[in-house]
């Protein structure tokens, strides 16, 4: 099997998981990642280093200034929450990016479409994650049938199919999965706010569920906080 | 009233139509403008005319550059198809960009949530159109509910609303509900391939499609061919 797929790549630990299991499913891969404006653009040099590591040779960096729309701590000028308690982290956080995945996924499609790839991977995750409503599998069955609609492959007959490889897995799963599959979490990146020298800040929600999800996994964080 | 709503404006005839809708039914306008390097560049000055005609104070222009990933002849180096017959017009033509509708409504949708507008506006027309995919009731429907699984107001329980005021309308329908709104058509532009000058080519699909309108309207076009 040689099929091509668009993955969506921030650099991140989901995404940077996602990845090496599309490749280990024998994936052909195209690699996008978006530079929105974020506040941790310290994730876009962790996603160069992987697709070095994975020696890929297709990754589109794609610029979209969310800034000017705001509305985010990540997009403006707003503190990511620190220190969250477990209930807390039931609210979608001030680090909700308005309609971030269906951007991402709509361009992930723009692209995939041009490529004749049928198939897309995002790493959402609705378990250990901040309540962000698009990363429910619900969420995604619903845009893969936009999907289907809008496009020219779509009403064609050829379906485009999303795959959210984590979307059931606590975060500990997550990483154990990684492992198997040789990922170098220590090229990854997850924290939203890093100091300056881009290592994370251990307290906002990203670091809490990144730690845990190490902690529960038995497994020590490669990163340094 | 005074509600606010979120107007995908290209510049075109359709788009301007649908902001003088939105406009007569009381809307306070945000108007967003894609500037995603389409080769009919000149529609972006059309619509910052329009934006000045109509006093809109809120108008975005969003960069995107999707001849990154090109596959279409409004962002590659693919012909613009010329005085294509009436049964040639049924298939979905090389201007086709993929994904384009999803790409623009889940920015509009980005940018609505900001705001806490609830009311997106598009101009897709699903009669006198060139087939595309993502002007159908069908496709809108569909975004439609994954925009409300995708968003914090949604899963809130306030509902996004896509307005498609033109969906069922012929063109020359459009062009006589925008008269009566006093619509001055010499302000937009329809055309895929237009002259240095900015005239249009008068034998792409939207150049077509325009002047059939005006003659059924019984109105003379004022652009220059």
């Amino acid at each position: 099997m040689n099929k091509k797929a668009v993955i969506l790549l921030s650099g991140g630990l989901d995404s940077t998981t996602c990845l090496a299991i599309a490749k280990s499913k024998g994936y052909h891969i195209h690699a996008l990642t978006v530079n929105y404006g974020q506040r941790h653009k310290f994730e876009l040099l962790s996603a160069r280093n992987i697709i070095d590591r994975y020696q890929i040779k297709n990754h589109s960096i794609l610029d979209i200034d969310l800034t000017q729309f705001g509305g985010s701590a990540l997009t403006d000028e707003i503190n990511v929450p620190k220190d969250r308690s477990d209930a807390e982290m039931m609210d979608i956080p001030a680090t909700y990016v308005p309609a971030r995945n269906t951007v991402f996924l709509s361009l992930a499609l723009a692209w995939a479409e041009t490529l004749s790839a049928y198939d897309i991977f995002i790493g959402v995750n609705a378990l250990d994650y901040s309540g962000y409503p698009d990363c429910r599998p619900e969420y995604i069955s619903a845009f893969e049938k936009t999907a289907n609609l809008a496009t020219k492959a779509g009403v064609s007959g050829t379906n485009f199919k999303i795959h959210t490889p984590l979307i059931d897995m606590r975060k500990s799963e997550i990483i154990l999965t990684g492992i198997k599959l040789g990922v170098d979490y220590s090229l990854t990146s997850s924290c939203y706010d890093p100091n300056k020298d881009g290592t994370p800040c251990g307290h906002c929600d990203a670091c809490i569920l990144r730690l845990r999800g190490f902690l529960e996994a038995k497994i020590p964080d490669p990163l340094v906080y």
